[in-house]
C-alpha cells in the first residue's frame, strides 16, 4: 500500500498523520513538543516523522506546514516566528535527503486555505478566499483551481493590508493593518484597554483577558464583549469587501479561534462586506462560511500538498 | 494570410487595429467617435469592425478591450460608466454573431496588464502587477503567467480598496478608496481644494486644474503642484506595499497619465513602498516601472487575448 505523510509544524507541537493513498482518514496520528532542551526542532521533527514511516509500503510524498514566510517553490523557510534558530533553513530538503521521500513544504495559513479547499467547507469552489483569524491574521487564496503564491510563495499575506493608517501598531512593526485590528490578540487588546478606561464589564475580574474569554463574556451578555467582537468584525467584512474587488472569490471561509465566537463577530461581519462591496456582483452567489477542518485544517492541507505529487 | 483584429473600447473613441498573425505591427488602424446622434454605440463598433476586416484571408479572432465591470468568460458588459445603456451586454456574442469570428472581451485596465506583459515593459515576467493611474484607478495581476480573473473575472479592482476609512468619497460611492486619494481626478481635486484655501501657486490663474496642469507646475518648480504629486505617490506607495504582500509580483508598472509626471510622483511612491513593505524578501529583485506601450496599451493587451485564439 503507498502512503502519504502530513505534518504540521508549530511552535509549541510537531504534528504528523499517516494517511493511506486515496484516504484522508489518518491510520496513524503522532505529536510531540516542538522544542525541549537536549534536541533540536529540525533533530524533533525528523525524529517524528521517523517514527510515523509505515513499517510496510511506500510513502509516496511528505507535505509540511510551517509556520512565517516560505517559499515553496524551493522548500526554504525564511523565518518562522516562534521558533528560535529557524532562519532562511532549507526544511523541505532537510526531511527529503534523511528519507529519501519527496517533500514539499508551504505556509500554514495557506495550506489551511488548501484543506479546506479539498475536503472542508471549501469543496467544489475553484475561486476561494480562506483566512484564519487567531492570534494573528493569515490566509490563502485558490485561484481557477490553483493556489496564489506569487514569484517567491509569499502572495496572500491577507493580514498585513492597512484598513487604518492611524490604527494601532501591528505585531510587523507597521501601522493600522487588518492584524492590528481584528485578530484575537487585538480584539484581546482592546476589551483591556477599555476596562483600564473603566469601562464595566464582567471581564473585569479576569487578571489577563485573551480573546476566548470575550467570546464566552459575549456569549453571556456582556455589552463590552459584544461591541469588542462587533468591531473586529466589521473591520473584517470591510477589508473582505477590498478582497472580494481583488480577489472576486466564490467562497470565503473564515477559520481560526476567532471564527468560532458566533453571531456577535459573524453578522457585523456579514453586514459590513455587504456595505463596502462597490456592486452586487461580487455579492451574487458569494458564500461567506466558517471552516469546517478545525485544528486539523493545517494537517490536511499538508496532506493536499502532498498528494500533489502523484 | 492569417490575421488577428483588436479593438479598444472608449466612452469617446473606438479604435480597432488589423494584425497579421504572429506580429504586434498593425497593418491598417481605424478610429473613430464612440457616440454620435445617428447611431447607436453597438452599431458604430459593428461598422468599425467592418471596416478593419481584410480583404483577404481569414481573421482567427477578434479581442476587444472595454471599460468597467466585464465578465471575460462570458463576454458580458455588466456596465460601462461612459456608454449609455451599455448594461449587462453581451457584447462578445453581437460580435462574433455579426462576423462569425471567435470573439473575446476583456477589461480594459486587466488588459492593459496582458499588453505590458506580452509587449511591453513586463515582458518575460510571470508575476506582474500593472496599474494604470489616470481619471481613476485600474489594474491587472498576472500570477504564474495567467490573467487573475476571480470568479466572474471581476478580480484585481485595486483603486477601489480602502486606504483611509476617513478618506475623500470615491466616485463608486465608497469612501476612502485609493482611487479616491491618487488618481488623477484625485490630485486635480486637492489642488482645486488647496487653492480654494488660499496657498498660493502658479496654477491659481487656470480656470480649471487637470492632472496634467499639476505635472506641468511641477516641473516648473510649484511648490504646491509636488505636494500634490508626493502625496498622491505616498498613496500609491503604500497600496502598492499592500499589494505586494497580497500577490508577491516580480515586477509593478505604473501606467496611465499620471505615470508620466516623473520623479516628484515617483520617488514618493518608491520611497512608500520600501517603508511600507513587512520584509525584504518582497523587495529583493522587485522591478518598480513605468509602462511602455502609453495610448496603445488596451489595443495590444486586446490583441494578446485575441491571440489565445490559436
Amino acid at each position: 500500500m503507498d502512503y502519504y505523510i502530513a505534518v504540521d509544524i508549530g511552535g509549541t507541537q510537531l504534528r504528523a498523520a499517516l494517511y493511506p493513498e486515496g484516504e484522508q482518514k489518518a491510520v496513524s496520528q503522532k505529536r510531540i513538543p516542538t522544542q525541549t532542551k537536549d534536541q533540536s526542532p529540525v533533530d524533533r521533527l525528523l525524529e517524528l516523522i521517523k517514527n510515523i514511516m509505515p513499517s510496510q509500503g511506500k510513502v509516496k510524498a511528505i507535505g509540511m506546514a510551517a509556520p512565517g514566510p516560505i517559499n515553496p517553490k524551493t522548500g526554504i523557510l525564511y523565518a518562522a516566528p516562534n521558533i528560535p534558530g529557524w532562519v532562511n533553513l532549507p526544511l523541505a530538503q532537510i526531511v527529503q535527503d534523511r528519507f529519501k521521500v519527496p517533500t514539499l513544504l508551504g505556509n500554514d495559513a495557506n495550506l489551511a486555505a488548501m484543506g479546506e479547499w479539498k475536503f472542508g467547507a471549501g469543496r467544489g469552489y475553484q475561486h476561494l478566499l480562506y483566512m484564519t483569524v487567531s492570534t494573528g491574521i493569515g490566509g490563502g487564496v485558490i485561484e481557477e483551481g490553483k493556489l496564489l503564491l506569487g514569484y517567491k510563495g509569499l502572495a496572500a499575506e491577507i493580514g498585513h493590508i492597512t484598513v487604518d493608517p492611524n490604527g494601532p501598531l501591528c505585531g510587523c512593526g507597521q501601522r493600522g493593518h487588518l492584524e492590528a485590528l481584528a485578530s484575537g490578540t487585538a480584539i484581546a487588546r482592546y476589551v483591556s484597554e477599555q476596562l483600564a478606561s473603566g469601562v464595566p464589564s464582567s471581564m473585569a475580574e479576569l487578571p489577563a483577558v485573551t480573546a476566548r474569554d470575550v467570546s464566552l463574556a459575549a456569549e453571556q451578555g456582556d455589552p463590552l464583549a459584544r461591541e469588542a467582537l462587533a468591531r473586529a468584525g466589521r473591520y473584517l467584512g470591510r477589508a473582505i469587501a477590498d478582497f472580494l474587488h481583488l480577489f472576486n472569490p466564490q467562497i470565503v471561509i473564515i477559520g481560526g479561534g476567532v471564527s468560532r465566537s458566533g453571531r456577535y463577530f459573524l453578522d457585523p461581519l456579514r453586514n459590513s462586506i455587504a456595505e463596502y462591496v462597490i456592486s452586487p456582483e461580487y455579492l451574487h452567489g458569494l458564500v461567506v462560511t466558517t471552516a469546517s477542518l478545525g485544528d486539523d485544517a493545517g494537517l490536511l492541507g499538508a496532506l493536499a500538498l502532498a498528494q500533489t505529487v502523484e
